[in-house]
């Protein structure tokens, strides 16, 4: 068993950094407080007796060595980089409830077969830098290392730079370490588990997801004397994608989700006609043949609307991944420790994309789920109880120890 | 006759203060090229020899006396703000006008009975700081002074702080300064001159506008694990807005102009449903009936919009004024201006809120219109040829003239 107290105590220290004040962080990837994050974690790693390799894409592993070590690993982690308005328990929890197994099995002596190491993936928000899981997803071999070094945010920096700015840009090649197994510990980001009031997710899928980038450009001019038969009103096509976007999301019920998060209107002044939009959209589903279906419906009602405005449209799909079966061998082992530990469970697909979703292409992986207040997540005051916390990295070590010993 | 070449050559000096790589300008009111501006109008008008007063909201008066100093002098005058991809002309020409025509009168000898002045006044773009002709509204005493001191841009800087900052709060007194009449020439900024071929507009009216401020507040929530039926989308909400304003806009067709020109998204970020939207709106009207029944079915539509999604909607109407009937006997010195030098001409409403608007309230006004090429305006390719501003100012020289000496 681990210590949740230890596990709940690091949350809270960690939140510090970037903490809101609404109760929440914000701690944008690559920022001076992530590499304060990082900073805190690695000493704390450094106390544990592990040992910190850092890959070119910024990416963390803390090691602890096993009986064999020619073994490959068996790796828990998540990410420790928030949303703007983020909370203190998305991605953190599954980095600090890896270092809480590895404390324990300190605490305990006990020394596995496999070793045991803890990854903090890079930009998995893909908030500040589009599109997420970037770093997992070089590491897995899906995008190249140019691919996410080049990533820019909307002032036009991109990770390359911000990883050497802040100390974080390593020296190990991108995805040459050996995996024997990928655990990630996560709260649900939904309302699922609470609204049946059980303490774990076991998770067997993951949806898939489509993200887009549009840009509508018409033609600014005054919003007075301009007649409204004259205008090509950017902003009024942006609107009415918004429009369609929920209409598709609301008609491939149940399941499918569909937002318009981000949206820069340009000049952005009251009195002009808005001359150029650039919006995104996020499209999910666990079914990839309606995910597909979204996608048509999506680039169809852009053109048309643009076409009947006189827009121009420039559409990119910028980022698609299918939907995730994971291992079934890891599948089991967590479902076996949330059963020898007695937790009510039920089994899950993610709503949200997580590195286990790349990891899973290069390794057996799955995913341990708790419940989240309200299902709220990307929002400050996204919250877990400290039981659901202890509970889910106690399921985290059974399965980990399980694995590191077959 | 004025001289067109010196005219057109200060108005391309002026537009190299803020000048853009597409051949437009941004002067944002009261920031350091605004300063520039005034500076080099300034220089300008000692040249000329004429005295400068800056008043406490820091609009500017220059002074060319008259036979009769005790007379009330013609004022002529507009703004050197800009929006922020704004034109060469908007505004500008207006001031840059009125100078010439106390350039020609100097070369000309000519004394006029009563004194002639050119304002410039502050903020009237209603870009930086809304509302709109916040200083002259001040100037006419529709806006305390306080009031318009208070203005802050979206940054939080007040009128008052940053008229402080570029040396520009004077100490006279607003509006203590007498006004025989006022004549404000300008660029249409819509697209009926050019349309019919017409040199002058003769400005009889102008349309009535209301602006507004509306935030919508729903939940910030992860695009992936939120179901759809759970979401409070600030966002849709805005958009489904941004349609009805349309929707109406083209409801009360012809004249009613209908525009949603700024949108603010929290925390825009790519997955996470929009929280909070605050945007704007701008209805204009040539019929207050009509400008209050716009106004009715926005309340009733936005209200309806935000109990469905489940949103807070904090709307403000945060200007108004009615629809304006400029003065006869200043229409007609325009109109006979135009008559004896031959241009082809029209009547016309004006379709933007300017300078104008508000000193009609306290003096006998009316304005001078010329065309712009495709009736664009509030964009960088904004454009009138040195005919049509040559035109325009002759129109001007001659029904100040005439009204200086009755
Ligand atoms: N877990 C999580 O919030 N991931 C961010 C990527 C996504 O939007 O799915
Ligand atoms: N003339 C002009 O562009 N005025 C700005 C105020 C308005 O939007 O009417």
């Amino acid at each position: 068993r681990v210590n949740g107290q230890r596990l709940w105590d690091s949350l809270m220290q960690m939140a510090k950094h970037g903490e809101t004040p609404k109760g929440g962080v914000c701690r944008l990837a690559l920022t001076d407080v992530d590499k304060a994050g990082r900073d805190l974690f690695v000493a704390w790693c450094e106390q544990a007796g592990l040992s910190i390799t850092i890959d070119k894409i910024g990416n963390i592993f803390a090691r602890r060595p096993g009986k064999n070590n020619d073994l490959a690993p068996v790796i828990m982690g998540s990410h420790l980089d928030s949303q703007p308005t983020g909370g203190k328990f998305d991605g953190v929890y599954g980095v600090l409830a890896g270092l809480e197994v590895i404390r324990s099995l300190n605490d305990m002596n006990y020394q596995t077969e496999a070793p045991v190491e803890v990854a903090v993936w890079t930009n998995e928000e893909g908030s500040r830098f589009a599109p997420a899981m970037v770093a997992s997803g070089v590491f897995a071999g899906v995008f190249d290392l140019d691919y996410g070094l080049s990533r820019a945010d909307l002032d036009g920096k991109t990770m390359g730079e911000e990883l050497a700015r802040i100390g974080y840009a390593g020296t190990a090649d991108v995805g040459k370490r050996k995996v024997g197994a990928y655990f990630e510990a996560h709260i649900e980001q939904g309302p699922i588990l609470e609204a049946e009031n059980k303490t774990v997710g076991v998770v067997t899928d993951a949806q898939g997801q489509r993200w887009y980038e549009i840009t509508f450009t018409g033609q600014e001019a005054h919003a007075g004397p301009t007649p409204m038969p004259r205008r090509k009103d950017a902003l009024l096509g942006a609107a009415r994608v918004v429009a369609e976007v929920n209409r598709i999301g609301l008609k491939y019920q149940p399941y499918a989700c569909a937002t318009v998060g981000l949206m820069q209107i340009h000049p952005n002044s009251r009195n002009v006609i808005p001359g150029r939009v650039f919006f995104t959209v996020d499209f999910r589903h666990p079914d990839d043949a309606i995910l597909a279906a979204m996608d048509a419906e999506l680039r169809e009602a852009t053109a048309k609307i643009a076409a009947e405005i006189g827009l121009e449209n420039d559409f990119t799909q910028i980022w698609y991944y299918a939907p995730i079966k994971f291992d079934e061998t890891c599948v089991a082992a967590v479902r076996k420790g949330v059963e020898d530990l007695g937790y009510s469970h039920r089994d899950m697909v993610a709503g949200a994309g997580h590195d286990a979703c790349y990891l899973s292409q290069v390794a057996p992986t799955s995913m341990v789920f708790i419940p989240c207040i309200d299902g709220i997540s990307h929002n400050e005051i996204e919250m877990a109880t400290p039981e659901w916390v202890e509970a889910g990295c106690n399921v985290l070590l059974q399965a980990v120890v399980a694995k590191a010993n077959t």
